[in-house]
């Protein structure tokens, strides 16, 4: 078994919620609405599955207020504003449970240099190479096989997964996620040709990672041509996202997996890039701007505008062209009988 | 050199063939018909090139029993029914030639926990870090700076490659190949936003990949937000793929690279994704669906379907408007001198 | 303060200049025009910024010979032929100073087997993996926990990030930078399929990196099927690039970030590809042919081409049927009012 609630122990870790009907089984795993069973909590995270609750078997539910209806036999429901924060909350209590807090202190196999400082609150776990001039604060973790730069600087509370690189100079703020395999720090792609030798321009800026960002696993985040990319706070990564050279984002963006952001670029506040976006260099992308998967952008944008296709236009306009692009067959047809009766009527 | 095989052993490895043909020649190397010299084995894989087997100065050309003609001289035919096959048996035959089986055992810099259990039979490289936990099973082989989390299950006779990461709790199969720096068991990527701050949903669930699955370099494969990301039997996925939680695959699939497959869809058996696809989250796509390569898919598919586009529609309509597409300069003039036709008719 | 430079001194690394003006200051950093402060160096690399010379607070600018206007007060003015090419210059001594060259030798923690041969000034970093027969050049640093596989040989001045990967028979040539997480050598993507088994095909070929290469971080480039993958001299690859099994690149190609190139498929000199191109197997590129960003390409190319779209068609025609498509909406209501016309007219 790897944890195991009682209803109160539940009520309790998510705060308040109306409890409603009773069961006698403990909560030992999670599992969505139709695939629960006996002992699994599940929840109505999105009003599309409101139909699976009364069949689910699971033993207790996690409702929003406004839900109609009553638990079967053996059953409770929690009635609470928001499911889904509450079930966040709940699972951040089971990963305590299943991944410990390391024990502090720097593993023998470690590589630390004599100029790095380690807060003694800190984990460095095996393998794990840190440079000359490097600080890692108090509380950060660094799993194992992690490579820290040159003077670089780890805030606290940080948790740095397996091999990742965090490259000369750059800086980490607090409570950062690193996944495993990010490179934060890789140099800029820039190139002087002269007589067709690509002469390469150093890249001796550095990447700055403010506070409450997660990067994800093996995405690559290239230091600046000279002074900082830099991530904004509370700036969300996911997974195999390049950002290039001198590319700023503001805080809380959101930058789904596959994306790529060229060099220069700057995104205000609450941007978000769906999957597969491709964003061109010295942009400015207005605060709140929405960019559909897969769509290249080549142009600035305004205030929440949403964005779709290649090059991506207005995402409405998008929708209607793509529609209308279906119907190109039917369409030349229709023009070539319009050039036959008017040929006739003539 | 590297290897070198005579025509009796040539077909020793590859099982029957009808032989035609003498060589003084041992085959040393294998080349493809238009680069082969004496000495070289080559084979006919793809009608194509079929013009191309009289000019080969291979020693040795393997052919599809159907293939009319006679060798040169100092030159041997094999014909059996899938050259390619038997390609592939002979390409094994010396991989086990060039890369040995390494010695058993665990190196002395590898860092394994005492709670971890290692078969005797596995080998377990320089750097490896082993959690508490884990088990390593039999004839397993982990290269080098392999990191394997808390609780993980690796089975018989896998390879991992350097710098992979294995995350807690993971479960990996048999015969399983996990390429130079895969990461399997990131977390998924989920966030609730209450009053502009994105809070993290823990991700506690896993991934499990089954039997005889190959994972590409650099791919990333997401951890359950709760119960398991299951990679099922047989599929293959090629390098920087991302896989998001709670994403499950049939057996049999093949995921070509850069594809991005969102959260909790769906792949029947048999599915293929062709090079940088991208899949949108919770659809399913039905056994033998082809989404074909840089499409971007939105919604569910029937057995079989192939289809090609942002949106992805079916391959032949989106091939058709393809065509049309590049004709639209012309169709806007037709349709303004119609225009103009008519007014002047009237 | 991480660097310090005189007027003297700028002009002495950058080569001539024509000095107009004085100042009083020492450069410090370098920042572009509008950002710059006293104490800064900017420059003038693309026209379109020139009207932010007249503005820009720089203690120093580098300016084409070419631009009219003189310096503010405390301010210097250097013209010369090319401002990017002399920055580029400034940029590498600072990198000289800022990441000074590590010491020679082998770091106790590095692994290497007794049969591989180490240059006495090569620099082998902690963690580091260097396996049977491999070759490791003169001045060559391998930074920290890379992989050298089997009978690899890595040339002279060469420099290795962290968790680099360079499988086993892999050829390296000289001056070639190979950034972190980077995996050359990885399996090429091949199958048999017999039965509904996905038989894998041995990957036995192996990959040539030729001088003055650079391969980014993340980026993967597959060993041959049989003989070699090649990247050519001078080529620059970005990040989270894929490269596949019997690719082979000319002298001088740029491949920007996320493009992936299928099988077999063979670039001549001076091919550029766009970021997240993809590019179909067995195609030849000719010589200076472009493919713009997110462009996918499935045919061949002849000298020079320039091409954009899924599937890609000359850039031209492209960005013309792309402002016609968004007129699609207006096209079909046309059609509809010419047909209700025409009807009316008869």
């Amino acid at each position: 078994m790897r944890f195991s609630f009682s209803i109160e122990k539940l009520v309790d870790i998510i705060g308040s919620a109306e409890v409603e009907g009773s069961t006698n089984q403990e909560i030992t795993d999670i599992a969505s609405l139709s695939n629960a069973k006996a002992g699994d909590l599940s929840f109505l995270g999105n009003k599309k599955y409101t139909r699976e609750v009364p069949e689910s078997a699971a033993s207790v539910i996690l409702l929003p207020n406004t839900y109609e209806g009553s638990p079967s036999e053996n059953q409770v429901f929690l009635r609470l504003e928001n499911p889904s924060l509450a079930l966040a909350k709940l699972c951040e209590e089971i990963e305590k449970l299943l991944m410990p807090k390391p024990a502090t202190g720097i593993h023998a196999s470690a590589t630390v240099s004599d100029s790095a400082t380690v807060d003694p609150t800190a984990t460095i776990g095996p393998g794990c190479v840190i440079s000359d001039g490097a600080k890692i604060g108090a509380g950060t973790h660094l799993e194992a096989t992690v490579f820290i730069g040159h003077n670089v600087t780890i805030g606290n509370d940080c948790w740095i997964k397996p091999h990742v690189t965090v490259g000369d100079y750059c800086e980490i703020g607090n409570r950062v996620r690193l996944h495993a395999g990010a490179v934060i720090g890789s140099d800029g792609f820039g190139y002087e040709t002269v007589n067709g030798v690509h002469h390469k321009v150093p890249q001796i800026g550095n990447v700055v990672v403010e506070d409450d960002v997660e990067i994800g696993a093996n995405s690559t985040i290239d230091r600046a041509r000279f002074s900082s990319t830099r991530i904004g706070a509370g700036t969300k990564i996911d997974n195999l996202v390049q950002i290039a050279h001198n590319v700023e984002t503001g805080k809380g963006c959101i930058i789904v997996a596959q994306t790529g952001i060229s060099g220069s670029t700057v995104l205000e506040d609450y941007v978000v890039t769906a999957g597969q976006a491709g964003i061109a260099g010295h942009l400015k992308l207005a605060k709140g701007t929405v960019i559909a998967a897969k769509s290249g952008l080549h142009s600035s944008t305004s205030p929440g505008q949403v964005l779709f296709g290649i090059p991506a236009i207005d995402a409405n306009l998008a929708h209607r062209t793509d529609v209308l692009k279906k119907r190109l067959p039917d369409l030349f047809k229709r023009v070539a009988k319009l050039e036959d009766d008017l040929k006739t009527a003539e």
